[in-house]
C-alpha cells in the first residue's frame, strides 16, 4: 500500500508513518509531501496523517522554538491522491511561545487551515486534576478486527468498551491503540492518534453513515520527553461526544500514556448524513 | 467607561456589548473596530469580545453563508487600548459550509489569529447525549460579587458550586451567567460568554495568580433561532480543567440554556505563572 515507485532502498525500511509523514522544504520555505496510501480511509487521506503533515511542518520549520502546546486543524476539501504543498508561517513569536499559522494545498486548491502554538514549558506547580478509568491492561485485551481500510490497519485497537453499529444509550469508548507495526512516539505521531477515536455516531446507531471530521482541535500537555520515554506502548484512548445536532455531532477525547500522564486532550466537530 | 467622545446619541442607548461589536467594513474589505472600556480586563480587552468581534466579521462578510458552527482563537499578543482591523478571508466555501481564516491586527502588529466554520443546518437525526447538571434556579441563587474589572461587571454571576482561591481539590464550577444589563443571545454574545468562566487555576490554588489565555476553542451546537429564543434569560455553565502541566493549563465549558439545549462547548489552553 506504499507508492512503491517513490520508495528508495532506504525508506523501504521506514515505519509506513514516517514515510507518510516525508516534508521537503523548498527554496521558497515551502514544505512538499505527498499523500500515503498506507493510510488511506475511505475517500482520500486519513485525517490524522494530514494534522500531522501539519505539525511537522512546524517543527521542520528553522524558526520554530519550544514543544507543540495546541493544533486546530479545520478540513476544507477532500484531497486526492498525490502531491501536497504546506505553508507554514510563524506570525508572531513571543518570549514564552510562537503562533503559527498553516495552509495545506494541492495545486491551486486549499485543503485545510490550520493554527498550532509552540511553547517552552517551564517548571511550575503542576497537576493531573483528571484520573485515567480503570481498565484491564493491554495484553488482557484482544486486538479489535476493523474495517479493511488502509489506515485502520496502522493502528492496533484493543477494545475495552462502545462497540460500534449498536444503536447504544452512549458513545463512551475506552480502547488501547498503538502504531502498528510499533513505533516510538513524538508528536506528529501523536496528533496523528488525536483522529483515530472512532466516529461517536457510529456508537449510537446500527449501521455506518457517511461522517467528515470538519475541525479538530488538539491540546498537548506533556513535553517531549514524556513522548520519548513512552516509547511505543499502547495508549489509553477515552472519548464521548456530548450533542448530535442538524448535521453535526461533536467528540471529546483523551489520550492517556503511563500511569497518570494525560498527553493529549482532543476534541472535534463532524459532519454527518442521516 | 465608553468610548465618549465616539457615541452618537443612538449609541448611548445601545448595550455596551453592542457597541463593543461596531466594526465598520471599509472599502478594501477590511473591518475596523475599537476595543471596548466597557469590556476590559487587567491589562489589556476581555479575551471574549476579542473572539465576539472576530465571528462578528464572518457574520458580516457579505459573503457569508450559514451559521456558526466552529471558533478558534489564538490570542498572540497583549491589546493596547484603540483601534483594531480585522482581515476576513473567505478561504473555501463548499455546499454545506465556509472555512474562515480571521486576522486582527492593531497597527502592522497582529494580535489574534482564528479559524471559523459557518454551516447550513439540516433536519437530522438529533440527540443531546450529555445531561445538563440538577442545579438550583437562578432566581434562588444570589448574584456573586465579583472583582472590581469593568468586563466582570459586564456579567452577572449567580454562584452553584466551585469557589475561587480556597485551594480546593476540584476545579468544577458550575454558576449562572448573564449579560449586565441583560441582552438578547446572539453568536457573538454566546463566544462572549464562553471566556467569561473562572480561570480553572483559581480553583486550586488559595490566591490569584497571573493567567493568560492562549487559545480557545468553541463549537456552537443550536441554530439562531434556538439562541433566539433563549432571549435574556442566564446560561448555565459547567466547567473543569483536566491538566496543570509546566506552565499551562485546559479548561473545558458547556453553557446551556433551557431544558436540555446545549448551546456551546468550549475549550481554552491557558498559560499561568506561578
Amino acid at each position: 500500500m506504499n507508492h512503491p515507485k517513490e520508495l528508495s532502498p532506504a525508506q523501504v525500511e521506514t515505519h509506513p508513518f514516517d514515510h507518510a509523514m516525508i516534508l521537503e522544504r523548498q527554496a521558497d520555505g515551502r514544505f512538499r509531501g505527498h499523500t500515503s496510501a498506507a493510510y488511506w480511509n475511505m475517500v482520500g487521506p486519513y485525517g490524522g496523517t494530514t494534522a500531522a503533515l501539519l505539525l511537522r511542518a512546524v517543527m521542520l520549520s528553522p524558526e520554530r522554538a519550544g514543544d507543540p502546546l495546541s493544533l486546530t486543524v479545520n478540513y476544507l476539501a477532500p484531497m486526492s491522491e498525490g502531491e501536497l504543498m504546506v505553508d507554514a508561517e510563524l506570525v508572531r513569536a513571543n518570549r514564552t511561545n510562537q503562533h503559527w499559522s498553516l495552509r495545506m494545498s494541492q495545486g491551486e486548491r486549499p485543503v485545510a487551515t490550520a493554527l498550532a502554538i509552540t511553547a517552552m514549558r517551564r517548571e511550575t506547580w503542576s497537576h493531573t486534576e483528571a484520573r485515567p478509568p480503570v481498565v484491564p491492561r493491554p495484553e488482557q485485551c484482544t486486538p479489535t478486527p476493523r474495517a479493511p481500510l488502509p489506515f485502520l490497519q496502522r493502528y492496533e485497537f484493543r477494545h475495552i468498551e462502545g462497540t460500534p453499529f449498536q444503536a447504544g444509550g452512549s458513545s463512551d469508548t475506552k480502547e488501547w491503540v498503538a502504531d502498528n507495526p510499533p513505533r516510538p512516539l513524538d508528536y506528529p505521531s501523536l496528533a496523528a492518534l488525536c483522529d483515530a477515536f472512532l466516529p461517536r455516531i457510529f456508537l449510537r446507531r446500527d449501521r455506518p453513515i457517511p461522517i467528515s471530521t470538519v475541525s479538530m482541535n488538539i491540546y498537548f500537555h506533556t513535553g517531549a520527553e514524556v513522548l520519548q520515554r513512552h516509547g511505543s506502548k499502547p495508549l489509553l484512548a477515552v472519548a464521548n461526544g456530548h450533542v448530535f445536532s442538524d448535521g453535526h455531532f461533536d467528540q471529546q477525547g483523551q489520550l492517556w500514556g503511563d500511569g497518570d500522564a494525560l498527553l493529549a486532550t482532543t476534541h472535534q466537530i463532524v459532519w454527518y448524513k442521516e
